[in-house]
């Protein structure tokens, strides 16, 4: 499947808010390429850490338009001589450091992965020689020169293999207990784990032990009384562990890196 | 009066911006809706209070051009059983869950609501079996569907009374004391009451008290000097308790569901 | 050079992202100019502090494609007397109070500053009578009409060269010794001085002191080990403290307005 431009870019950073650094990287974004459009995923990911921008941009790119560019910064390694990534992966492009950030992509069955070259990033990039703000002066003209289709896909770099493979753990299994952990958190306190639905599914009764407490499987955050623990299969398809009308995270007393355990219950009669 | 669709679609919920939740929504809108173009309201509305958002919703709507359709997600019952609402008012269009959030608008002059039926929600509503987030698989498609034109509000469900009418509280008027409360606060610490201004009208000579302070009813903040508290009528028509150059809700020491009296003043001379 | 509206404008405010007051903004924009592009530069600038508001849109609008108007609004002093001054600078538009927000602009080569008149005032803004909201009444709707084409530059007023011209201090040199002042922070806690590259050009092996530290000057964040202090000249042509992936705020504890020495180090050999 090849790249067909559908005019929409996401942007995920670390950015937050504060200053003019997002609203810049759409400046040049749609000086170069005026009919782009360009939806925020999030800029509040855990500042210097890729993983977490990476376990979103792969539960979320699914729901954009086939044609889409995402483009990811999560960079502390920004100005050495980390390289840049180009995944292509079911008509989408995803574009970011080569730090782990785009490793869940790039295994993904089907995507092809590319090394950007320096040709193309010198070919590209702002005259600035900034060293410390690459979503500006690098990605930000090359993901509009992949949209409005003047740059190539195949035209980027090489097929890569030795990417950074660095990312989201898979939660292990030792003697019937399966140890995930918590990923991140959204601003309702639920805490998101690495557990998959399909990891759940080899327990017949989950009993879910995450800060001390044993919780129960339900399927929404309204099975249970406001103020009781729940987990449940979020949005995502992965396991997520709630407390109903209140903020977990602050009541369990747990957050990002916190473990969480699968173990089997009793049988259900 | 019907809906003639501008193409502007404003996002009210409480996601924060924490995570790609409110990205993924206008993925799925611009996925079905090209044309769209979708501005935020805001998204830091207080979680699980239906009550703020609508408080937003009903001041905001009249500045965005006919042919808006506003969506609304504050819902702690998601994925339980509560409807869906969608209300005709002014040729703009309001969708949210039934639970209070669109109760004032609903009760306004010439509103027509609708309870969301079951068909229309299966019909548009995304494949996902997610039972938390509406927002993403049955709101934005649907928002989407009635935007492009492909769904009419006529068709949506039937006329529906018996919504839900839990929201804004009106200020009580007892032995010449009128009392309200803040409702929500904004960036710079202001303290909005349920308060308007025509319930004040009902006063010679106002006198605000509010946090143990007696406050003066003035024009805009720079009436008085820095560090001086004011009352003044906001842009949204509610009265509103500030402190010039300062935040009065860290100096007064109160905020949401504080208690706001009016007493009538000395005779001015 | 003139103004050839490109159909963007850019949003720089003090009001956070709670409640709904930029989303009404945007709504009065589009009402007006459906064409009309919206990027947000930030809303999260220091509240009542026109300065840093300034220094952001200052290093930032050349990014932009020329032919955009950059309205700006910190505003402690919205609805007294003080004036709105419109800027036209290398084909950009700057829309903002006379409080020095807009100082650093108004003193470049080639800047052509006028004081909005009343009459343009009266004739755009909207009915409401609100005096606290400029940015919705006034601003918007007169920038919607400069994007338009209805209203022209030359229109809006007489040339004024009597505009408020606080605004970020320049460094001062004394025997030696170049002190400057942190004017801002951003998301990963790095320090943003007021000394430029220029600045800094004075002295042959710059020595950097800051909270008690000595830094040295380096290239980018990575080029010392994590935990390391550094500083740098950063995407913004400005000196820049930084802790390798730390938060330099919190290591060194110091903030906005901290005091940031530059001596001349000892000779490199």
């Amino acid at each position: 499947m090849s790249f067909k431009p559908s005019g929409l870019i996401t942007l995920t950073t670390d950015f937050g808010h504060r200053g003019p650094f997002i609203g810049v990287m759409k400046g040049v974004i749609i000086d170069r390429c005026p009919k782009a459009s360009v939806i925020d995923l999030t800029h509040e990911c855990l500042v210097h850490w890729p993983t977490e921008a990476g376990f979103w941009i792969a539960r979320s790119y699914s729901f954009f338009t086939v044609g889409t560019l995402h483009l990811a910064v999560v960079d502390p390694g920004v100005g050495t001589r980390r390289g840049l990534l180009i995944i292509l992966l079911d008509g989408h492009i995803f574009l970011g450091p080569n730090n782990g950030l785009l490793a869940e992509i790039a295994a993904k069955p089907g995507s092809i992965v590319r090394l950007m070259s320096t040709h193309v990033i010198e070919k590209y990039r702002l005259p600035s020689d900034s060293r410390t703000f690459h979503g500006r002066d690098i990605l930000a003209p090359i993901a509009a020169a992949l949209v409005t289709g003047r740059l190539r896909f195949e035209e980027c770099g090489v097929e890569f293999e030795d990417y950074v493979r660095d990312g989201v753990k898979k939660p292990e299994f030792f003697s019937g207990t399966l140890t995930g952990q918590v990923i991140t958190t959204d601003n309702f306190g639920n805490l998101i784990t690495n557990i998959s639905r399909e990891a759940l599914g080899h327990f017949r009764n989950p009993r879910i032990v995450a800060g001390g407490e044993k919780i129960e499987l339900k399927k929404t955050y309204g099975d249970v009384v406001p103020g009781k623990y729940l987990a449940l299969i979020n949005s995502l398809e992965m396991l997520e562990i709630a407390c109903s009308e209140r903020n977990a995270m602050e009541t369990l007393g747990i957050g990002r890196g916190a473990s969480v355990k699968i173990v089997e219950g009793a049988a259900k009669h």
